[in-house]
């Protein structure tokens, strides 16, 4: 059996495309099952409930001398322990390559779109996609809307628009309804604490090498964070100390004025002051490059 | 403009698959220029001139900055020094992951066929096929054919039968004339030395942390390498210390007996004692395990 899954601290695009992953090599005639690394956030919880189907399960076994099929990530630092031991047999993913090696040749899909889910969707034939119920076009619509923002990221092609709208027209929801609830339970602090923030969607990356861990945070406003900024700056200070990284970046990314504000943490940086970037919006397209050229 | 180029000590496959990835996001109208790593060998010389077609330029530039698009590998080892300060924007490949990292995501099609040419043949829409003149088609089919060892070896999918039968038909040229034509100049070492022998077809891996170079060499018969044998062995011992190896692999593949017979050099590998085994074709399905067996 191929077991399916996408990154640690899973968000909605790496959940939901997992799950649909799974089903698209199923009706291959693959036999594949689909796999969690982490809670569900709140978002992706409101798009299984929307969808009425269930998550899948926390993956929770060693995955030494297993089949497994990676989506949205190649870095072997978001993904578990046992992952070097796995036999990967294929990735979905549209993030840069992370320097994964792997034992035999597997089959690999990566297109710089705006979601792994807008790929999955072209790689479906039309006879793949007749199988497809509306509930199930509500994951790739959540993944795809959750990943672009609703479209608005940068990271947003043409493609993603198109993916987007057939989805709609499949899913048959209400699109501005969907969207609203959407980015509402995205945006939706209340309640948790400084430790959680920076658990909510958290990547390790290599980059020149540092170990840097990023943990974004997208809100309404900037203000939804401003009176949990000196916990969150002590959470960022003991993260360096557990984790091990050269360095701990919050990102505070502001999908209304569309500007993120960053805060530094640990010693891979000399320049740890916090700055505003306006117009960034994107981790992977924006932050990481302007990282790159800052550790490299 | 983006360089398209394969793997160091370039074979059939790289060089010609390269030539038509170049071809093939011209017609799509992006700006493309292919490259190769090395020397042609005796067998894509044939193949470039069997077609009437001119190599692609040796690449000596720096790659600092520049656009690049992978062809028949990703093993960072196998590619040029300057590649970790360009952009990887597109891979086309068959081999296993080999832990490169980019900056950027980019366009990645790899799948467990057994070459390149036939996933970037898979690749090309009828539209564009229309493009790619008899001459074009003879590169391609050539690299297929090479690559599978007269579709012989045991990475041969049903993909790669059907590319090649598609390719003979656009190329006019009698089947199995070609067919002998290449084997002849790919198994030709008369007047090589063991030096020229040993970068034949020679490429850098990192298995379990280990620096091993393979070099294979394709004969008909294991007799035609008899009387280098003592050579060799020499020569392997001095390019364990010039290249910095752990274990340097001489694979001798019988294409007619169909096994190999493997000589070592170097420290990773305590029994080095030469061993030969039936079956045995392939470097990249078979060899490579055998020897993440041996080193993990």
């Amino acid at each position: 059996m191929i077991h399916v899954f996408g990154h640690l601290n899973p968000d909605s695009g790496t959940v939901c495309t997992a799950y649909m992953a799974a089903r698209w090599l199923t009706i291959k005639g693959r036999n594949a099952q689909a796999f969690r690394l982490g809670e569900l956030n709140r978002e992706t919880n409101y798009i299984f409930r929307h969808a009425g189907l269930t998550p899948p399960p926390l993956l929770d076994d060693s995955l030494a001398g297993k089949d497994v099929w990676l989506v949205d990530f190649t870095e072997p630092a978001q993904g578990p322990a046992s992952l070097n031991e796995s036999n990967v047999v294929g990735i979905i993913d549209h993030h840069r390559l992370g320097g994964l090696i792997t034992q035999l040749p597997p089959e690999v899909w990566i297109k710089p779109v705006g979601s792994s889910a807008t790929l999955l969707w072209q790689l479906m034939t039309p006879t793949i996609r007749h199988e497809i119920s509306p509930s199930e076009a509500i994951l790739l619509l959540g993944a795809a809307l959750s990943d672009t923002v609703a479209l608005r990221s940068p990271t947003t092609t043409d493609e993603d628009r198109q993916a987007v709208d057939e989805l709609c027209s499949l899913a048959k929801v209400d699109r501005e309804d969907f969207i609203r609830n959407l980015l509402t339970a995205k945006t939706d602090i209340v309640g948790l604490n400084a430790d959680e923030l920076l658990n909510k969607d958290s990547k390790m990356f290599d980059i020149s090498g540092n170990k840097v861990l990023v943990a974004q945070l997208e809100l309404y406003s900037l203000d939804q964070a401003e009176p949990l900024i000196d916990e969150l700056k002590s959470a960022m200070e003991q993260r360096v100390t557990t984790s091990g990284a050269g360095l701990v970046v919050l990102m505070l990314t502001d999908i209304s004025a569309e500007c993120s504000r960053l805060y530094f943490a640990g010693p891979a940086l000399t320049d740890n002051a916090p700055c505003t970037i306006a117009g960034m919006l994107s981790r992977k397209k924006q932050l990481l490059p302007w990282l790159h050229a800052r550790l490299g």
